[in-house]
């Protein structure tokens, strides 16, 4: 059995006055409900764990039962990364994925790739190339990178659950941006798979408009 | 004045038996001619210099007269770096950019941003921060970087003509993916301004239907 935790925003900076992205609706559905669909589509039998911020526990459970979502719900922490460690509280199964709330367009051939790899080398992620050029910036100015040496990295990122909670033990830091970050600071290397380009993470209207035009 | 190099693609590896993306109609129109209309509702008197391969000159000439589109072409080389060289030799302003042709996205405000930046510090390209994670990928596996300290660059590059054409005299490295690494190779610190998210190369067919999307 796989189980996928849905990391749907923290309480405080990333929340405003305003609906979390993760809830507003593109097609008459909202963008977790299509995310969530995503994995059962994938694999019927996925396990699936919600981390929401507590003040949107009701509502999420009331699209729960509106669009028939059986899942079980974590309370978010302050941190991305205290979010994964409630919802991580959760899981049982031998492979667990980390997955953004408002990535609805991660295809089945993605979730193939990494969760094949996470079974046999215990932690993989999805990554692309960049069509950009890339620069490192610092106080003394910037510089050009080797756009070819680097990736763009995406969720699901997937483990197996005990590397992944040994890796959620160590205390918090920073630089911790993804989940293939604290389970590296572990010691643990990382496999990469390739993701799908539309795989995007919808965080401007431009993002938003993009998946409604990809659902037509 | 100033004046841009829209380069429109090399000969022989961006080009396969199907017609090139920049070519490709949008609302009735061709992403090209999206663009030139762009930098001239910025710039009612930006000169315009389009760089194609030439086997796409008189195609293009033929569009020029239907877009009722007044500029001057040059034609392009094996590399982007060759297509640049041949686009500055018609290049007179004193204040030149460069930008892809494929780019039809590029807002007032960035425009506005570069092209100030440029002809204050004579070197100045449009960034915007990764909303993704971000790894460096070697033979001996990968590693996470900072995503706070790397940017990804966009185009318009604009530079003093004096600068871009000292810098385009060097011979051409591989690791020059944009005039920015190749101005930088002479010895001269770039300026970076804001971009805007919207101002994606199009590349894949989601980035065209995004484009599409905007335009309504």
């Amino acid at each position: 059995m796989r189980q996928v935790i849905i990391v749907a925003g923290g309480i405080g900076k990333r929340m405003g006055a305003e609906m979390p992205k993760q809830f507003l609706e593109v097609d008459q559905k909202p963008i977790i409900v299509h995310t969530i669909e995503r994995f059962r589509s994938f694999d019927s039998g996925m396990g699936v764990i919600v981390v929401l911020p507590e003040q949107w526990v009701s509502y999420f459970q009331d699209l729960a039962v509106k669009f028939n979502i059986n899942c079980q719900v974590a309370i978010g922490g302050a941190e991305r990364f205290q979010s994964v460690q409630n919802g991580l509280e959760l899981a049982t199964a031998d492979v667990v994925a980390v997955h953004d709330a408002v990535r609805p367009l991660v295809s089945n051939e993605t979730l193939r790739n990494v969760f094949d790899a996470a079974e046999s080398t215990g932690a993989a992620i999805p990554v692309i190339a960049l069509s950009e050029s890339l620069r490192r910036v610092s106080d003394n100015g910037s510089v050009a990178l080797n756009r070819s040496e680097h990736r763009l990295v995406q969720t699901p990122q997937v483990f197996r659950l005990d590397i992944l909670k040994a890796a959620y033990q160590q205390p918090y830091d920073p630089v911790f941006t993804d989940d293939a970050s604290v389970v590296e600071a572990s010691g643990k290397q990382i496999s990469l798979v390739s993701g799908n380009v539309e795989n995007i993470k919808i965080t401007t209207p431009a993002d938003l408009q993009l998946f409604h035009s990809f659902l037509q």
